[in-house]
């Protein structure tokens, strides 16, 4: 194997690494807001550091590459396509330590309701995440237009979540900063989903050259 | 003048015709807000898709430098740095979209009280976007130091908008929907001043080759 190719699954295995601690970090802080479980968000804040040191890692790595292999053509644009999963897989974990904060905001109060449809929301995200990442590593841009397809989805729930929590907060005033952390919950869970949609989107410009961004009609 | 260095320049220039775009998107968004100017909040709607396209061609030309020239140490910063920014501007444009369309649902509603510290957040962002993109322009690392302490006084101000603006819901239920588009809208302005601080991490690393993301202490 030339010492390149090793290098670019050195890449591949370390972008693995950094999403299996995002996908982690999610997954408690969504727990701890379920199952008021404090320990769950403590380990989803403490990760935070350690994925901001990966990013950094990664960024790194990808850019030597770029400098001293010069690479071109597919091995260039998979390189080109990590430094922004990377990217958005750091936005992620940042959005995960806002979930976990809101969760440890919300611990200690009894809830609205079986906190509405967020676990639902939740799942769905943390589904796109794990999809985007699979569709990556075994380059498979069917599969990444599947996460495509699923974000239209996401919306709606998230909007339905809104005006559910609206309705709870204009009958009961005592409620309103407990239903803004469920928003503000709902609206990080929606914004992990569009990374995942960013990811598949670079994927399926890795395998097929076709950029899908801001292109509904491309997305097919 | 090198054929290359004809290419930094026009990525340069779409750069800066691209943050052109973006910072009149988000004023027109604010003055959507504040003066109820349903005309400017059109317009700021109406300039996402050349946003969006732009964001595509100066990929394109940055991608296409890196595969054709091989650059190598501050050229191939120069571009890495490029490819990131123009990432940055584009997320800006979507959440000055969020704003326009927080105007155009409050443009009809009479205020709760003149917009809280609306207003000011806004001029704060705004000049946090125009120094950082000065500071990537004049590649001036102190200028880009500026951008980052600035960041801290704008999350102050944030929290202070939602605590001012959670009391009129809790006073009031009628204003509950009109008080969640503020806080949305204090929130796309917090989030277009983390995508400066993004643009003026990544001049301080152009600029000095010190990676300043995620470390406080070398921020100083």
């Amino acid at each position: 194997m030339r010492h390149f190719d090793q290098q670019l699954d050195e890449l591949r295995s370390r972008l693995l690494e950094m999403s299996g601690l995002v996908e982690s970090s999610i997954y408690r802080s969504v727990v701890a807001l379920t199952e008021k479980d404090e320990q769950q968000a403590m380990q989803a804040l403490q990760s935070e550091s350690r994925i901001n040191q990966m990013e950094i890692e990664i960024d790194d790595l990808a850019t030597g590459l770029l400098a001293l292999e010069q690479p071109v053509a597919t091995d260039l644009r998979f390189i080109t396509a990590a430094i922004k999963i990377n990217n958005d897989l750091e936005r992620m974990g940042d959005h995960a330590v806002n979930i976990a904060e809101r969760a440890l905001s919300l611990i200690h109060e009894p809830v609205v309701k079986p906190l509405v449809d967020i676990p639902l929301l939740a799942s769905m995200v943390e589904s796109m995440v794990r999809q985007s990442l699979d569709a990556f590593v075994k380059k498979d841009s069917s599969l990444a237009r599947t996460v495509l397809t699923s974000d239209d989805g996401v919306d709606e729930l998230r909007d339905s979540i809104y005006d559910e929590l609206i309705i709870y907060m204009e009958k009961d005033a005592t409620t309103i900063r407990q239903c803004l952390d469920l928003i503000f919950v709902a609206r990080n869970l929606e914004r992990i989903a569009d990374h995942s949609t960013n990811i598949a989107e670079d994927v399926v410009f890795l395998v097929e050259g076709v950029d899908v961004r801001h292109h509904a009609e491309a997305r097919k």
